[in-house]
């Protein structure tokens, strides 16, 4: 029984998210969940910059289920990964998995994951943003990573929790979930909020 | 097949350390290790600070071996939890482990891990240090954590990669898998240093 769990244990709480990482990662804050997604358009107006990308598109997510008028918790979010005002998405072929990582390799870029919660009726969003620093990799280290890891799905081509996050990054300053997808901590603290 | 494990298939590593978390991380740079664990004396000098006494510590635990003269490359480590100049260990009791979480709460203190190498008869070694931002966590939030996790065998009384990492944690800065225990990006350096 998780601490969470018992002061929500009257909502029933929807995760609209198909990325396995997310799933894990909330089961450490909820016990019990379900799962639901529906595809939306993620394109996003030109005038948004990092965070505020992930917001809106998780916010798009959550309203897709705004008409159900449905009493549960719905959780939604979206991460990308930003090398200056670059936005990277998720690798359609080794060759551009290899662009990305060739690109990220000795700079710092920025994870953010925006979340949304739909809770009668109303949309609370917001979005967390972790900074990380990745060492020199030779091609040697990049093309073994694509090649094991085939890191197609996932926005920037690493996952931070895989062998390139590993030994690929030297340092990092904020959640280190948020770079998972699910910024743990900040997500546990405005479900408090909301139904408190 | 690692990238780590073609160069140094020739040699054999052992893991000197009794942490399931340690051997945990290891896996994901070595395929193949072997752990044998020497228990030591691990007081250190008081004129020691912060990194450097989890480096001293960990070449004790390098020392233990040097007389083996053996052909293995021998991986020791030690962590350490530092609130300003106070050193936190492994909590006793309950009641230890709640002060200890009390006095991280709301503040950032360092994780140090200190790593040795000892390798053809010589011991190269370094050490990381993570900080870590806790939020203000409620009386409630901390005996949660104790009763289910029983944080005894974790200096600092607590685990990132636990409910409390989950949720306690506002930010922390540096390499996540130095708090767990074995700083990963140093590691596969170093050892990548060693053998070439």
């Amino acid at each position: 029984m998780n601490i969470l769990d018992e002061k929500i244990n009257h909502i029933n709480i929807l995760l609209a998210s198909k990325s396995p990482r997310r799933q894990e990662l909330l089961k450490n804050i909820f016990s019990n969940f379900k799962i639901e997604v529906r595809e939306i358009d993620e394109t996003f107006p030109n005038s948004l910059k990092g965070g505020n990308i992930a917001q809106y598109i998780s916010e798009q997510k959550a309203k897709a289920f705004i008409l159900d008028k449905r009493d549960d918790l719905i959780i939604t979010a979206d991460t990308i990964v930003c090398l200056g005002d670059i936005v990277l998405g998720k690798p359609k072929s080794h060759q551009e998995a290899y662009d990305m990582l060739r690109s990220l390799s000795g700079k710092t870029h920025v994870v953010y994951t925006g979340v949304s919660l739909l809770f009668k009726g109303r949309i609370t969003s917001f979005y967390d943003a972790t900074h990380v620093s990745f060492y020199d990799l030779s091609d040697e280290e990049i093309n073994y990573y694509i090649n094991k890891h085939q890191p197609f799905d996932k926005a920037g081509s690493y996952g931070i929790q895989e062998w390139m996050g590993y030994v690929g990054i030297q340092k990092m300053e904020g959640d280190f979930f948020n770079v998972m997808g699910l910024p743990l901590h900040k997500l546990y603290r405005e479900v408090n909020k909301l139904i408190d």
